[in-house]
C-alpha cells in the first residue's frame, strides 16, 4: 500500500491539469506574445487560468500576477512593495513562524537597512492581535503574515489583522502568504482588505514551476524580474503556458465540492488524532479541531528521532515529512517549533502528516497501524 | 498546411520532453527537498537533467542552476553580479541590441547607481571589438554580450571578446546571453572564458517555464529570489521538475546529430535566401552566410507593414514574426534596427522567418510563393 502523506510539501499533478498541459505542450504552443494565431492560442490558455482562479477569489482579473511558484510570489510581494514603498517608511513586520520564503526576504531587507518586527506566536502557533496593533508605526509599510503555518497548520487571525493594520496605518500594505491556505479554505483577499496574496500551483495538485500573486489594485510594487514587459512589466518572461493552464485547472478543481473536500481532509486529521489518543508517545502540536488547517497534524514522539521514524514508514510505502520539506536542504531545527517553544527533545522527533482530499480514511489506519507498531519498538532500542 | 516559422519566439515541445514531463507529473511528483523516496525521485530528475545539459556544455555539475526561464537567467547573472561585486567598482558593459531582458535590468541598474556603455553595432549587427576593449576600465565588473542576436541572427565574436575582456580586466566577469545559440552552436563557456551563460527551455523544444544559468566556480553573485535555500540558495523555491526534466530531454536532443541539423537549418536558409534573389521587394538585414545564425532570417519588405504580411501569412498557415515576439507587448521600434541603421522606412516593414530542425525545403518553398504573390498584391494597394 502506498500513502502519501506528504501534501503539504508538494501534491500530485491532478489528471485534468496534465491534460491540459498536454495540449499546450503538444498543439498550442505558441508564445502569448507573437501576433499569429499560435500565439493568440496561448494567450488564450493564460486568459482562461486568469479568469478561473479569478473566480475562485473574487477579485478583478487584473488584480493577478503569474509566477514561477510560491517562493517568487512571496519575494515579489515583499522586496517589492518594499523598494516601491521605501518613502514612506522603513518599518516590516512579520511573525516568527514564517515559511523562509517570507523570512528570507525579510532578512535580506534587513540587509538593506529596513527594521523588521518579527512577531511572536503562542504555544499553538498563532500571533497576537494586540502585538500586532503595537508594533505598527506611521513608518511601516508592510506587514507578511501566513494565513496557515506550514508545519503545525496554525490558522491565522488574518480577517482581524487585516482590520487592525488598516486602522493603525492606512497606508501600510498586508501581503498574506496563502500558499499553505489556498485551496483549503474560501478566500476572498478584496474582501478581507488583505493587499497582497501569494498561493502556489503545486499544493493544490497543479504542476510545480507555477504560482500567483493577488495584488489590490493601486497597490505600488517594483518587479523583481524585468525583461520584456509581459504582466504589465510587473514580470517579464515567456509565461509558463503550460504551467499556468495547469495551475488554471488545478484551482478550478479544488473549489469544485470544495465544502465536501474540506469537510473529508477534516474527518481524515479527527481520525488520525482520535486513533493517537492515549498513545503515551504522542503529543499533537497547536491545534487540531475545525479551527486548524483541515490537512495538516504536527506530531512529536518520544524517544523516536524524526527522520528515523521517516525511513521506517517509507519502507511501509508511507511518505510523511520531518519538519518542513521546502526548506530541509538546511537542516535546522525548526523555527516554528522553537517559537511555540516545544520541548527540547521534540525539536528533532517531529514529524508532519498532511492529507489531500484524495487520502482516505483506510490510508490513516494504516499509517495509525504502522506508528503503534514502529514507535515503541525504536522506543526500546532508544531506551537501551 | 501549417508552417511555423517563428521558433526563435518559441518552439513546439518534443514528443520526449513531453513524455519526461508526463512520468514526473503523474508518478514522481515528490517535492526534491523531501527526505523520503519520493522526493528522492523527484531529486533524481533534476540530476539526470543536469548532467544532461553539463555533457552539452562541458561544465561541472556544481556550475549549473536552474530558474524559471532565461528572462530570470539573465537577471540573476546581470543583477546578482553587479550586487555581489559592487565593491569591485560600477561600471558595466553591454550592447545596443539586447534583448529587453538584458537591457532592462541594465537600465535598473543604471537607476541604482551603475554606470553603463551601451556599445554600438555595424550595419550587421556585430559589435566592434575595438570599442570593447576601450569601454573597458578598472572599474568595469561585468561585460554581458549575446551570442546571436534575436531579430537579425547577428553572430558576435563572443571567443575574441572574452580574451578582450580578461587582458583588460581580469577582475571583470562576463556574461553571455546564449538564449538565441543553445541548442544552434556548439558552446563550451569555461573553454571559451565566459563566466556566466543564460539559456531557454522553450526556444530548444523544451517546456516553458524553465531555463538556466551557467555560473563558473568561484564566481561571485548574489540570488534575486530569497527563500528555502534550494540550489546552494542561489534559487530558491521548489524546483519546477516537470519542467527541467523536459528541458534535460530537449537539451540532449538538441545535441544528438547536431551537424545535420545546423546544416539542415542552413539549407534551409539558403534556399530561402536563394528563392528571394532578384524579388526588388525584399531586402535581408545582417549577415546571411555561415557568419550568422542557422535559423533566423531578417526580411524588410518595401510598403507592406510587418504586421498586415504577417496576418496575410497566417491565413496561409504561416507563422512568422514581427520584430521580436518576445518583446511585442511593448509595440516600439526595434532597437536592433535602429542600431543596424535600417532605412526608416524598414522599422515598421521587417518580419523574422525563424527556423527549426523539423522544418523542410517544402515549407520554406510554400513560404516563398506565399511571400512573392502578397507582396506584390499589397503594395498595388498602398501605391494607389
Amino acid at each position: 500500500m502506498e500513502v502519501y502523506f506528504d501534501n503539504a510539501a508538494t501534491t500530485r499533478c491532478s489528471d485534468g491539469a496534465r491534460e491540459i498541459m498536454m495540449e499546450v505542450l503538444s498543439e498550442h504552443y505558441g508564445n502569448p506574445s507573437s501576433l499569429h494565431l499560435k500565439g493568440m492560442e496561448g494567450e488564450n490558455y493564460i486568459k482562461e487560468a486568469r479568469a478561473r482562479i479569478c473566480r475562485t477569489l473574487k477579485i478583478n482579473e487584473s488584480e493577478l500576477i503569474f509566477t514561477s511558484g510560491g517562493t517568487e510570489s512571496n519575494n515579489l510581494a515583499i522586496i517589492g512593495a518594499a523598494m516601491a514603498n521605501e518613502r514612506g517608511g522603513k518599518h516590516l513586520i512579520t511573525t516568527k513562524v514564517e515559511h523562509p520564503a517570507v523570512a528570507a526576504p525579510m532578512k535580506y531587507l534587513e540587509e538593506q537597512g529596513f527594521s523588521v518586527t518579527w512577531l511572536d506566536v503562542d504555544s499553538e502557533g498563532v500571533f497576537s492581535l494586540k502585538q500586532l496593533e503595537e508594533a505598527i508605526t506611521p513608518e511601516t509599510i508592510l506587514v507578511s503574515l501566513m494565513y496557515v503555518n506550514n508545519e503545525i497548520g496554525a490558522e491565522e487571525p488574518i480577517e482581524e489583522a487585516a482590520k487592525i493594520v488598516k486602522e493603525r496605518n492606512s497606508g501600510a500594505l498586508l501581503h498574506v502568504d496563502a500558499i499553505q491556505a489556498y485551496g483549503k479554505y474560501i478566500i476572498h483577499p478584496k474582501r478581507i482588505g488583505i493587499d497582497m496574496m501569494s498561493a502556489s500551483s503545486h499544493k493544490i495538485h497543479g504542476p510545480k514551476g507555477a504560482g500567483f500573486l493577488y495584488v489590490r489594485e493601486k497597490t505600488k510594487l517594483k518587479p523583481v524580474i524585468y525583461g520584456g514587459g509581459q504582466q504589465k512589466g510587473m514580470r517579464s518572461g515567456t509565461e509558463n503556458v503550460p504551467g499556468i493552464a495547469g495551475m488554471g485547472q488545478a484551482a478550478a478543481e479544488a473549489y469544485e465540492n470544495f465544502s465536501e473536500k474540506q469537510e473529508h481532509m477534516y474527518r481524515l486529521k479527527d481520525a488520525f488524532l482520535k486513533g493517537l489518543e492515549g498513545e503515551p508517545w504522542a503529543h499533537v502540536n497547536g491545534k487540531t479541531g475545525r479551527d486548524s488547517a483541515p490537512h495538516i497534524v504536527s506530531l512529536s514522539v518520544d524517544d523516536v528521532r524524526s527522520e528515523v521514524l521517516l525511513h521506517a514508514l517509507e519502507e511501509r510505502g508511507i511518505y510523511v515529512s520531518a519538519g518542513s520539506a521546502c526548506a530541509s536542504n538546511k537542516p535546522a531545527p525548526s523555527s516554528t517549533l522553537q517559537a511555540i517553544h516545544v520541548k527540547k527533545q521534540y525539536l528533532e522527533s517531529t514529524i508532519r502528516i498532511s492529507f489531500c482530499p484524495e487520502n482516505t480514511l483506510e490510508e490513516v489506519d494504516y499509517c495509525l497501524c504502522a506508528l503503534k507498531e514502529l514507535v515503541p519498538r525504536f522506543q526500546k532500542y532508544t531506551r537501551h
